[in-house]
């Protein structure tokens, strides 16, 4: 029993595209929002940070999806990676999390359901934070996430609206889980062949536990970079502090075999839905249709995009790269123009 | 269109058994909880505790299901209010909700998409929380619910395990939703001839507003009566609580066409699992198949079950029947014995 080849859409690509979900809460009648809401999940996607107290705020993000690999256990641990991965993008610590689980069981042996809760149980310790309950639902295809409540100072939150003109743009993860994935669901790939996108999908975005007071205050904005791809969280990032990035394709991070994917057309379509999302924003330069595929490739527990103060940027650089091996810099903060992003190659 | 045809299972009727459930966790190695964990949801299905100060715990819970309605924003309001009643169940006051949202893209219009989440959106504000984000994807069934977190004091927790011989057992709410929403789905009932159970679905279980400190007080324990129905949540009651508990089944709160309807054999899987659940620590007396049929019904947004110090039980039903016109005491709470449940007639 392979699980992928139980779902049609895999991960983060089986996201609702983020057109259509803004299209879709345009319409609804929300109430004004609360003081307490210090950051208002207004796309529905990322993470919200609600104050309780002068010196405590909560941030509570939820994020859940279809098997991307084949190891029930894996499975688990990266979904509930994933989900964790939000609240250390806020520059905060997981505190409880929650499972949702919606499984067949008519059609997957029990075993299955336990090891996917084994793999979340040991990457939530691994966070030391506490699995306190969930909800299940017997479904038709399997699908699991967490539900992750972590704490932040309110003074010391990263948004992704922070990033500052002269800022130097730090990624600490490969790029090319999406494709890689697809080839997996496709048997183009063992998740032997593909172990390093595994890994990386398996570990912790806990990076601030590497910075001291004085680099995580260098810290001016922070995403995770997932199912709308590098380019779709970049312009998220862009727009929200009201700049623009330049990004340097030949920096970037990926796995040794993403653009052999990519140039196989193991795709998605979220890869469709990310490329239509940024088209209009970014100047995509001299950069070939298989190169713009990868900063549209869908990300799970993908790596955080930093930006970052460039003279502290080196420091944290170095600071972090013994546990993130593939964090690298990859563009720097430009004054904002018509185009958000700006790619060169 | 109609939503519940466009689902096999509708509701909590979708849960996930008890017992498979409970199998499924005895095989996972779960660390050991941390003491800030007051209340451990170690049924994968009631609310968590977890203190963060001295005067400050968190209630956390997360529900979600298929649509058990036809119309949109009844089920979203219907779905948001089953998911905060498990905050009321501990005592406590929501204070945030992310939505969990999975959405067949091709085949439901995005209008019902919106009507679900203003749905939900109405419930949220009515019970003075912050709609603070959620997460949403792409499946081949609508499927909706909330991730919770609400506040209360670490000493005023309700819990299911503190009924006391001698106790009043008070249900706030009818019971027949499961059946009546199945009979819906097979079009023996429109929406308007189960209006009086949609409306109880769309109440908030907030009875802990009409009362003060004291009477607050004399509630020993509490839960809320959802999937495993008011056999299975009465059971799982007295086994944590130590005692036994004698219900009244001549007074308790039906829908005009609860028994009707179980009559017509409008029937879940969850009424033979809940009954399997219950049987052999309960001792049914009389009571003939229909009527136990009426204690396995599949609730959702049920009612409190609440076990309150005997003296206060006349006060505290007056207060809360201005606003819950069906509570009734259904029973007490006795010694413990081989048998958890004792109905009479």
């Amino acid at each position: 029993m392979r699980l992928t080849q139980t779902v049609q859409k895999g991960g983060c690509a089986a996201k609702i595209a983020a057109t259509t979900l803004r299209e879709i809460l345009s319409h609804v009648k929300f109430p004004k929002a609360p003081s307490n809401l210090l950051v208002d999940a207004s796309t529905f996607d990322d993470a919200a940070v609600y104050k309780v107290s002068e010196d405590q705020a909560l941030v509570q993000t939820l994020d859940f999806f279809t098997p991307i690999v084949d190891t029930p256990q894996i499975f688990g641990r990266i979904a509930a990676t994933n989900a964790l991965s939000d609240v250390y993008a806020m520059g905060g610590t997981p505190l409880t999390a929650m499972g949702i689980l919606a499984f067949p069981i008519a059609t997957l042996d029990q075993s299955v359901c336990t090891q996917v809760l084994q793999g979340a149980s040991d990457a939530i310790s691994t966070a030391r934070a506490a699995f306190v309950g969930g909800h299940s639902i017997d479904d038709d295809t399997l699908k699991f996430g967490l539900s992750v409540t972590g704490v932040v100072h309110p003074q010391k939150i990263w948004t992704n609206a922070g990033a500052q003109v002269g800022d130097v743009l730090i990624l600490t993860k490969a790029l090319g889980t999406g494709t890689l994935c697809a080839g997996l669901k496709r048997s183009a790939y063992t998740e032997d062949q593909i172990d390093e996108a595994l890994e990386s999908m398996m570990q912790l975005n806990d990076l601030i536990l590497d910075l001291d007071e004085t680099l995580q205050s260098a810290v001016h904005a922070a995403t995770d970079v997932t199912g709308f791809g590098l380019s779709g969280h970049s312009l998220q990032m862009a727009r929200a502090s009201g700049v623009s990035f330049e990004i340097d394709f030949s920096s970037l991070p990926l796995f040794s075999k993403t653009l052999e994917s990519l140039e196989k057309e193991h795709l998605t379509k979220a890869h469709r839905s990310n490329h239509l999302y940024t088209q209009g924003d970014a100047e995509w330069s001299s950069l070939k249709p298989l190169e713009q595929a990868v900063l549209h490739d869908p990300q799970t527990s993908g790596g955080l995009l930093l930006s970052v103060a460039p003279n502290f940027a080196p420091h944290i650089l170095t600071k972090i790269s013994t546990r993130f091996k593939r964090a690298q810099i990859i563009g720097k903060v430009i004054l904002p123009s018509d185009k958000k992003l700006r790619f060169r190659i």
